[in-house]
This record gives structure tokens, C-alpha cells and sequence, in this order.
């Protein structure tokens, strides 16, 4: 056996097998049998996501609304309230659809409403590109995403109760969250129940409240919403006497 | 620093951050780098499976049949070959849906057939629960299968152009492959140009061509399909000349 290293005083090195460098018992990760363990488990992982992929692909219906118009359509949706064009275009889609992904679609069709009776849903305040993004998720699970599409096809999830949707554009407008945005996505998150996307704005406001006064938009904001500004102040308050009350508890045990 | 190990002659040690155990430089895993490399790619995937888990069953329609009738329905399958009833029980469906998931059901249905104008299809040579299994597996990529049932859907698969259930059955069927099963597995692969299932099936065959001839049903198969057990033979045969000229070819190297 060769223990040069050791006679040196030096500790002696293992060799990593995913990275091929040397490292010492400081930066000691894995023995080789967890190591294998962990392989296959990704292995497995990745396996799982690839049957996965191929179901969501199965299950995507005539791979979005690409076939224009979709065979055996029975429903058309028309942005109804879109300025831009005297005639809208109306997106078509199956009842069957829109029923098994919206409860709120289903009673509407299914209870001989008007939209049921003659086959065309209007839906107010929304542009053709927002409405055909929507319907076309409701076949897909997909949606290409900016911030505004996103808050766009929030409030349709939200006034059409697709939680999938919902929480996708929640995720999207989450990872675009930053000090300037704060308090209109907090107020938007607020108008429109997106719990996690008022927690995460809300967050960010609060530990920032030094800075809050002095924001561009907060004239504007107490002008215009001054509940939403009571409320920030409150969950800050809020939180500053719980830290208080759970500093004291520390010190006091 | 503590070298007394080392005094010993024995090597240093490191402790596996997954086990705990001890490990030695022959036992050597990863170095903690590429294990927290590794863990992050772990959780990134679970995250992945979760996502796609909740896209599978946002896309799930209606969550498959288990409305009877399903909402919109405007079209029926029969099992029209189902002997064991006088009136066959019809199962629901949507146009659409058959169209979206299957060429040949678009075909039928978009082209004015009988089947289109009636609203009827007649399904051949098939039971009700495998029938309803089918459409069901059409509605939510999913289906409880055993031996019998995953051959009865290969069948529909292969016949409707339903590739994502072919498959799916393929592998089910791969998974129940022995001894035992194996011939009448590659005759029915066979029939259905099941290739995986086939290739699997054949290879079994051929690694234990001895045993072969001593099958019970050897006899059987010789006089109702032979042509399947020519195939067999010259499988075999094929694969010995490939696996003698290769070791010709290592011999000469």
C-alpha cells in the first residue's frame, strides 16, 4: 500500500466518480452505493417524465386549436367587448370542451342559457388574442406568456374557474415579481384572489417598507386605492409585533 | 489534526452525507459539490413530474366516463359482436374526442360514413368492458389492465391507430413475458405487429431454442400455425451465423 500522501501529512483524497477531481474528507459527499442509488432514482425520474410528456401529448386535443376551424365545433366564444375590429372574430370550440374544463362554462351550457341556445358565448372585456390564448389552453395546457397575457388569462381563470390556469399565470407572474411592479401586482393579486401572488407581492412590500413612501406610484395609490395602502401598513404592523412577541419568547426561555 | 487512523495503517475514513456510514477511497461516491448538484436535479424533476402530473389530469376529459352519460355526448360505440347480451349496452362518447385521439375514427366520422350519419359505431369482435375500457383510455390516457384486457386493447389500439395505448399495452405485456407465455405472446406480437413485444418475445425463444421442441404446446402450434414456427427456427439460425461471425471476426483481429 502506498502511503506517501500520508507520511507527507497530507489526509488522504478519494476521487469523486461524478467529477473526476480529487477531494478530501471536508468535502466528502456520497459513498459509491448512495451514489448509484441516487443514479438510478434519476434515472427512474426521468423515465417517469418522459411517460409523462407522451400522456400530455396524447391528452392535448388536435394539438390546439392549429386546425382552424376544429372539426365537429359546436360552440363559438366571441371576444365581445374587443374595440379593435367593428366584426370580431369568434373562436370556435366543442361544448364537451369547455363544459369538462370550466364548471362555469358547464352551467352555462348545459342549463339552456342563451349562450346554449345559440351556440355563441360573448365574453367581455378581453381581446381576441387573450380569448383565443384561453380557449386554446383549455385544449393544450399551454400558453406562450408575457406579463400582460398573463394577467390576461389570470382574470379569465378566475372568472371561469380554471385553477390549472390560474396557478400557471400565478407561477409567471411570481417569477416576474421585483420592487417596481410590487404594488400593482399586489393590488392586482388582490382584485383578483391570487392568494400566492398577494403573499409573494405583499412580501416583498413589506420588507421594503422603508422605501414604500417614497415609490413614484404611492400618491397615486393613496389616491386611488387607499384601502390597498391601509392594508400594506397593516400586514406590516402586523408582522413587526410578531417578531416582537416571538423575539421575547426567545429571550425569555 | 487527528492522524491516529492513519498511525494505524488504516486509511482515512469519510462519512456518506446520505447514509451516514463510513466509507473508504474504494467505496468512493461523489465529492459534496456534485451531491448537492445532484440533489438540486432531484428536486428540479420531482417538481417537473409534479407539473406534468397536474397538466395529465387538467387534460383528463370529464375524468373520463365515469358520468354516464357524459355532457354533449353525440355519439355512441356498440360492442356489436358481444354475444353475451341480446341488446348490447352503448357507451357514450364525443365525436370530437374519438377524431382528436384516433386518424381512423376521423375518417369515419368525418367523411359521411354510415357510422357519421347514424351516430352509431359498431365495434366488432370485442367485449362491453374492454369496449369501455378503450374510449375510457381515449378520455384519460389511462387503464387498469391485466394480461387478457392489455391483448383485448393492443387489438383496438392497433385497429383504431391509437399509438400512445398500443404502446402502452406493449409494455405491460413486455413486463408479463416468460417461459411459459412466451410462444403464444410472439404469435399474438405477430398478428398485431407488436414490434417490441415481438422482439422480446423472440428473444426469449431463441436463448432457450433447446427447451423449445419440449414445450407442451410445440405440437399445437406446428399444425395450426407452422409458418410462426419456421420463423422461429430461422431466427435462430439467423442469429447463430451473426453471433459465429463476430467471433470469426475477433479471432482474426
Amino acid at each position: 500500500m502506498d502511503y506517501s500522501e500520508e507520511e507527507d501529512g497530507e489526509t488522504e483524497t478519494m476521487k469523486c466518480v461524478s467529477c473526476k477531481e480529487e477531494y478530501g474528507s471536508r468535502d466528502a459527499g456520497t459513498c459509491r452505493e448512495c451514489y448509484e442509488e441516487a443514479s438510478e432514482t434519476e434515472e427512474e425520474l426521468k423515465r417517469e417524465i418522459d411517460d409523462l410528456k407522451s400522456k400530455v401529448s396524447f391528452l392535448r386535443f388536435f394539438r390546439g386549436l392549429h386546425l382552424s376551424p376544429p372539426p365537429f365545433s359546436d360552440v363559438v366564444l366571441v371576444a365581445s367587448d374587443d374595440q379593435s375590429v367593428s366584426s370580431p372574430v369568434p373562436v370556435q370550440a366543442h361544448r364537451a370542451v369547455l363544459a369538462s374544463r370550466s364548471p362555469v362554462f358547464r352551467a352555462m351550457l348545459e342549463n339552456k342559457m342563451e349562450e346554449s341556445l345559440s351556440g355563441t358565448i360573448k365574453i367581455g372585456d378581453v381581446s381576441y388574442d387573450a380569448l383565443r390564448a384561453f380557449v386554446n389552453y383549455l385544449y393544450t395546457a399551454e400558453a406562450s406568456l408575457d406579463e400582460n397575457m398573463a394577467c390576461n388569462l389570470l382574470i379569465l381563470a378566475e372568472k371561469y374557474q380554471v385553477k390549472h390556469l390560474k396557478t400557471y399565470c400565478e407561477k409567471f407572474l411570481m417569477s416576474k415579481l421585483n420592487w417596481e411592479n410590487s404594488v400593482p401586482t399586489y393590488a392586482f393579486a388582490h382584485q383578483h384572489s391570487a392568494k400566492n401572488l398577494l403573499d409573494a407581492s405583499l412580501s416583498l412590500i413589506i420588507d421594503n417598507i422603508a422605501k414604500f413612501k417614497k415609490r413614484e406610484d404611492y400618491m397615486e395609490l393613496v389616491e386611488k386605492d387607499p384601502r390597498t395602502v391601509v392594508e400594506i401598513y397593516e400586514a406590516y404592523l402586523s408582522k413587526q409585533v410578531n417578531t416582537a412577541a416571538s423575539k421575547d419568547s426567545v429571550t425569555k426561555s
